[in-house]
């Protein structure tokens, strides 16, 4: 097809070359090779444990000149969503005037799957590998019809800690990665080093594949497709121990997956496995434009007792 | 009845004067001496114009330990909420393993006003004065199905500044100041006097009733009548010119209004008239016992489009 | 454009003649001239007061065979429906089994505009002309935020009466009215007199119109056109008084309107003007097959209080 | 306790003497036992087979002067419900007026457990014995987030048959049976000897306790205990085949269990056992009022697809 050819040479022309070939096959751990966590057998929030009084000392200190930006997309029916979710806020308008001072109030009635729309958190009731979750809670030990008695979001809180935006778009010299890119350990590694940065333990690792461009301009191929992290480079990652993953896109992982057998590897490796939490949809344009490569970020999950994640509005700071 | 005597004697003992008989009558400004507001005629953020990066710093420079304290509450479908509202949370259990990885996902759909329950900051749509709102907007003008076409929480953002809490609690030498106690302009002087802090103009300032310790073990006093600001009290905060103002405590106002005539003055006067957010039902019991009187406030409210609040998680810093 | 020649050539051959270029301009009627209602000034229930012991007997007597149609749709997430509006429903798994006899139990939180969605119930507080509805309530006058408090469509009940099927497309001799065609003044009487039927005063009326056979298969074109009466057929089947009217359609009037300075005058016309309710998206392709035009028509709107109309799963009987 | 023993008392004075000893021990059949059903093990209607044209005609004879008794409650806000249920209705005022003709549109966004509030027609997913249900369907494998595949409401469609009031609190000579009063097989008995009248198979049997008359009263004492059936009473009179069993009462069952460690057997005899719908929470003043003890009853559950039961509107029509 036409169409293809061209984007194909375009492809060769900025430096991207297709990795779908090198796709390996990937199974979960067992849950004897993966229970306990590192963070205990009782941990509930992995490496959110990485939030401590030297982390928020660490963030301050690039706190440098106040700039802020906002990371978190703004919540509305329009939004890219996935098929399965909704999001709809119906207008509670004053219905009468109180007081001698004729108070009217208004405010909304909201339906949505709030944990898991928009610029959202996830957590780690949000998945699992079979029936098994992090640190190999079950679901039927740990759900009820409203929330889940273990691993719920409101065990996260504030995470304030230094943010590295790893920006592969901009190594690969382009606005925007081809649909269904999937980016590798090189990519992460070249650009860090571009970059002339190095991760931490307890880093907040965001990743720019540009993809956040066609946020409310072209919904569906936002939604349909998206280059991202596959088994290899979430693996590696992962090991840098980060206090949390994020991304310009709805998964984090490449979309379809490399490899058809399996669905979302990264969002088992991340959560299930290594009690990673993940952020996702973010907006990540201006701090890529200003190479802010390198700040405070600051995430506030809501206290959703039993929550599989949050709806969040993160913003950087330098 | 005898049970009031008590409580009447334990007044005098602790030292807390009632101030209803002081109680004036108020009445809200007109539109003409209200509007536009001292941050123009076309703005839609009020004090959080005070939101800059000399904001942010002096905020850094609050940071020395890296303390945290979580201000916000759990979101529940058993905390106190007003009858007119709710908060329901129905998991959604993962339907079907997917992948040769055996991926299952969860989640949840949460039906709520979700600007308006738990700890919660309110935005400029949540209000009025007749058919007016923050910078004479009319309700007519801007409310639509789905929102508010201005004055939308969206518009706010990540604020982060100097917090202040003003134990008057601690001032008058209780665990938790009596039903429906007004505080006075005096107590909120000298608190910061005991303190020996004095406010400064974008400060977030947080009054503490120790009406909090309520919160879970008896929901329905907590949210039947509370102690806290009448009209004088709130009209001097705002003269110091806050970027919000809080309290451990639903409404923030004193309840009921000591001038049975006028239904909740102070949303009027801060949210109305002076452009100032309110945060809600906060959680300042550790800051209260700690003395953490001064400290980096941070707080993340959702961007709801149209949106009159967000729930929200704060934290304070030092 | 080539196309409508297309289809214009098309209509020649069955014998559908477009009537659009006759539309009438239309104005509503001022309070003065419609209010009170022939009803009475103070009635809420319109044409439903037919609904009387001798209308049910008139049914009764429809009813010889025993034959049993189902008019309503399935309610489902995929079903045709407004953009503006939902069917959601979320299941509630059993959490627990209860008892030595292991009793579990499954139950669903719907969130829909359940008044509004699949096979549907118009009622009077549905529609305006102005700020004015049925008996020129205002609408500032009923509206609460849970509801109205007149017009609420808890007055009705059941409605059983004799149901006449009036076959549009058998008439044209189609299986489907083309897109927007204007079912005329003519077309009602003819069809009529094609199956020698007359109209009663309290007859519930159905026109078919063949575009149902799309519901599920073409959702898109379903909704975003439709064939349907137009303000001449709709004042004439008024004037014949009937208890309800309904078609095959989301809307019973033409869509668009032949007028574009017109929004949906058919709405007014019998639910504002003349307090008829509406019954719509029938299911009516079996009664066409099998030639049923007179029948005892059974339907129930739910008595929810204060609205606006009610899904519905209506019933011809022979 | 002294409260105790006056009602003791009274429940002499009336004849009504207490069945709570002999409460058997009951424990469900198993699955290979009770599957297939009676009506084959394809079938998802149960008794609703019951529902063919000689029933329908059945019924119509019984229609001798059209005089129509709703027994369908209001649906509000305010009835009484569980408390892990919610019946919320938000008005969606019209936003704008179309057209020349001025034309606003109210609607109602509705959050509830549609198919288990108020007058309520049970469906067969809603009831479990362990993981099995009607027909022996397996909870996991029917079961979707969004409905289940098999035994959905939407199967079953309006039901018109002869229905047969049992009034058992006329036998007693009181207007409300007593709190927890057990049913008695010989209650039923006597009660239809009384009103001389037999049962027949594809009846809808309703059967009478006044405990209707606390529904918007005390709602809290309708919802905690209830005069009801018990296992010897539901077996035999699912041993007469009836199409439906329906009472005034949330449950149908008597409440607290006489055996306490049974949870509600009558809902698994009815619904998983014998495949017979319930029907709760019916309005049965005036037809008991009125000795009206035999009617066609006809019920129109809405056809929400896989849905656990459906609220309804059903009359009494002689």
């Amino acid at each position: 097809m036409r169409a293809s050819i061209v984007i194909a040479v375009a492809l060769v022309v900025v430096g991207v070359s297709s990795t779908a070939a090198h796709a390996q096959t990937w199974q979960p751990p067992s849950d004897q090779q993966r229970c306990p966590s590192k963070w205990g057998a009782t941990d509930e929030r992995g490496a959110a444990n990485h939030m401590k009084p030297e982390t928020v000392l660490r963030a301050v200190r690039l706190m440098r000149t106040g700039e802020v930006f906002e990371l978190g997309r703004v919540l509305s029916g329009s939004m890219p969503i996935q098929t399965t979710r909704t999001f709809e806020l119906h207008t509670k308008r004053t219905a009468a005037l109180l007081g001698s001072n004729r108070r009217g109030g208004n405010e909304e009635i909201v339906l949505a799957e709030i944990g898991q729309v928009g610029t959202q958190f996830d957590g780690f009731s949000h998945q699992t590998i079979g029936d098994s979750m992090y640190n190999c809670h079950k679901v039927d030990a740990i759900a009820t019809r409203s929330g889940f008695t273990k691993l719920g979001i409101e065990n996260v809180g504030t995470l304030m800690t230094r943010g590295v935006l790893i920006d592969v778009a901009a190594l690969k010299g382009v606005a925007m990665l081809p649909d269904s890119y999937e980016v590798t350990v090189a990519d992460l590694q070249q650009a860090l080093g571009r970059q002339k940065l190095t991760l931490q333990p307890g880093d907040a690792v965001l990743v720019n594949t540009g993809w956040g461009q066609l946020w409310g301009k072209d919904n569906g191929r936002y939604m349909k497709v998206n280059p991202g992290l596959d088994v290899a480079a979430a693996e590696w990652l992962a090991r840098q121990d980060p206090i949390l993953v994020g991304a310009d896109t709805a998964p984090i992982n490449v979309t379809p997956s490399p490899d058809p057998q399996l669905s979302n590897p990264v969002h088992q490796i991340m959560l299930v496995i290594n009690g990673i939490h993940l952020l996702e949809n973010l907006k990540l344009d201006e701090v890529a434009a200003k190479q802010a490569y390198e700040f405070a970020l600051i995430v506030q999950p809501l206290k959703i007792q039993g929550g599989t994640g949050s709806t969040v509005a993160p913003i950087a700071v330098r």
